[in-house]
């Protein structure tokens, strides 16, 4: 691509990039480390003073270069690349870009790397799958003490304290832990809500393990359900067996996505389920490729996606069940093997 | 702002300042909604399927419009906003802008809403302080069990169970748990490795209440500390104090890093703390004002920013004291009450 577009190198400012191409580790939100690519082959990643124990420890493939005490990264980039580099135009900020455009040209690199990362290697799958294993003991061990009265933090605790112990060097996202009506909040970390009387609760947790995420979700009762959430949890799941089923290398995105919503529809609970099937799943929790209405790309072997329909009925309750499947030659691989029986507490 | 810049109004996009302006809840990292300041001072919170129920319970002084499924929120905004917009252009990526700019003639907001958030009114230095307060109690509760033999990961489930017990809504960040040569990575995510023999551990850990961050460190020791460990410690708690001590409105940011950096280079460690003395927090655990050294900008009543010297020895240990302290009129308030006393365990 370098010769293509006429590149001199390339710069990479993407957290998850750089981890992805050196094993150099990011708190999340974190930036300040430039990874410059040359188009010879030889790679600098370029990191300050507070960094550079950790990236010698723990980068490979590539020169550690430190910078002074107060000279910017960007500074100590001129010294060691060409004029054209290509950059990471959906993650660049506006001034960032404005800024760096006074020393260099910027050609975009177009997602490359991104794509690069949506197929996973053997040794990124095991990585998945340690994380997933984590939280799947994590919520196995917490079950043993849910009961009826429990406040949602007080699930949190117990869930998070055995992911800990099960080895999450970190969460992969916010955990979520939403009873009855705030099942429908997108952003539903866990409240002092206490919890009981049949609600239905969304566990949407993960972690992270060697650097991958897992994701699941499960959703359980305090209390003997009504019919209206035993209606919708049998819709779900099998709107969920149905997608598990057909998916296949070569399918696009949202044509998994269509066959979960047609099983909805087809219930009468398509206007309750208000998010895309699927999102990749790798270094980010959200990554390529989409399994939502707007995936246009066929999945290919080593795509890593979730599989969660759900079912949200305002001011009531939401449902969710998510898989996580790792696209196979000829099928699918279901990563996720937790029950989805209906665990009522 | 509008007038003089000549905009029919502003959007905002990113999570945090759509929070500040509205209550808004957002994941961290995730995107989506599009808040429409008019300049006529009519507000709109544009969000989708998934985000309408709880937008309409949550935001505050702003109408929530909902999206049809598909139609995407930039759609949506050209219905609502005049041609000419404020943008965030520090947060907004070139791909982003380059979308947005078919639609609308874009200007630079140049930090402003940033800039109001640095100047924290009274019931968000509340919320700060319920935040730091729930750290605090977990730590003690969890140190009664610290001992020698303990994982890093085995300290992060003590202390996080508490916090979730304490009503941390979610962490504010990576809790780092970083031992003996491990503290001095910034990247010290607790690991499987055993504690002992007088190893340091760096605890920097913090939480979100009612969607505000607190931020504190303590280095504890596992095991009588060697002399080395304890004679950085005593510097950095030295140079903690000083700046303490100097903190009042009106002093620029690198003065007050000046202060503490000062301290540990008359006793040799200059080289060795290798980062800034701090920095704002609020909604975001790194916002401004900044405290190190190249923080321009004078402090002023209610800016609320971390004092966090440190002394990493290369292959040895680190050591790092952090606390928050709100800048008042005619002097500062200390927000962190947790003991700097040397505590073995």
């Amino acid at each position: 691509m370098m010769e293509a577009e006429g590149m001199d190198g390339a710069i990479v400012l993407s957290p998850e990039n750089i981890y992805y191409l050196t094993g150099s580790p990011f708190v999340q939100g974190s930036i300040g480390k430039i990874l410059h690519l040359g188009r010879d082959g030889r790679d600098s990643l370029i990191v300050n003073d507070l960094d550079y124990e950790e990236a010698m420890d723990k980068s490979a493939g590539v020169e550690v270069v430190k910078t002074d005490f107060l000279e910017k990264p960007s500074e100590r980039l001129k010294k060691i690349a060409g004029r054209a580099l290509g950059y990471e135009e959906g993650f660049v900020s506006v001034s960032l870009h404005e800024t760096l455009s006074k020393g260099f040209q910027l050609k975009p690199l177009k997602g490359a790397i991104e794509k690069l990362r949506e197929v996973k290697e053997g040794e990124e799958v095991a990585r998945i799958r340690d994380s997933q294993r984590a939280t799947e003991r994590a919520l196995e061990r917490a079950m043993k003490v849910f009961k009826v009265g429990m406040s949602e933090l007080e699930i949190a605790a117990e869930i998070e304290y055995n992911m800990r112990r099960e080895g999450a060097e970190v969460y992969a996202f916010e955990n979520l832990i939403a009873s009855g009506r705030r099942g429908v909040y997108p952003h539903g970390i866990p409240s002092t809500k206490r919890v009981g009387g049949g609600e239905p609760v969304v566990l949407d947790i993960g972690v992270k393990v060697s650097g991958y995420c897992s994701d699941m979700t499960r959703t359980i009762f305090f209390g003997a359900p009504a019919e209206e959430a035993v209606s919708a949890y049998v819709a779900v799941r099998e709107a969920q067996e149905a997608a598990l089923g057909a998916a296949k290398p070569g399918m696009k995105g949202k044509e998994l996505d269509g066959v979960a919503r047609s099983v909805l529809q087809g219930k009468g609970y398509g206007a309750y389920f208000s998010h895309g099937l699927g999102h990749g799943v790798g270094i980010a929790v959200h990554e390529g490729p989409s399994a939502g209405p707007r995936g246009e790309d066929p999945l290919v072997p080593g795509n890593v996606v979730t599989v969660e329909p759900g079912v949200y009925l305002p001011k009531r309750f939401g449902i969710r069940l998510e898989d996580m499947i790792l696209i196979r030659e000829g099928g699918i691989e279901n990563l996720t093997s937790f029950t989805k029986d209906m665990l009522v507490f």
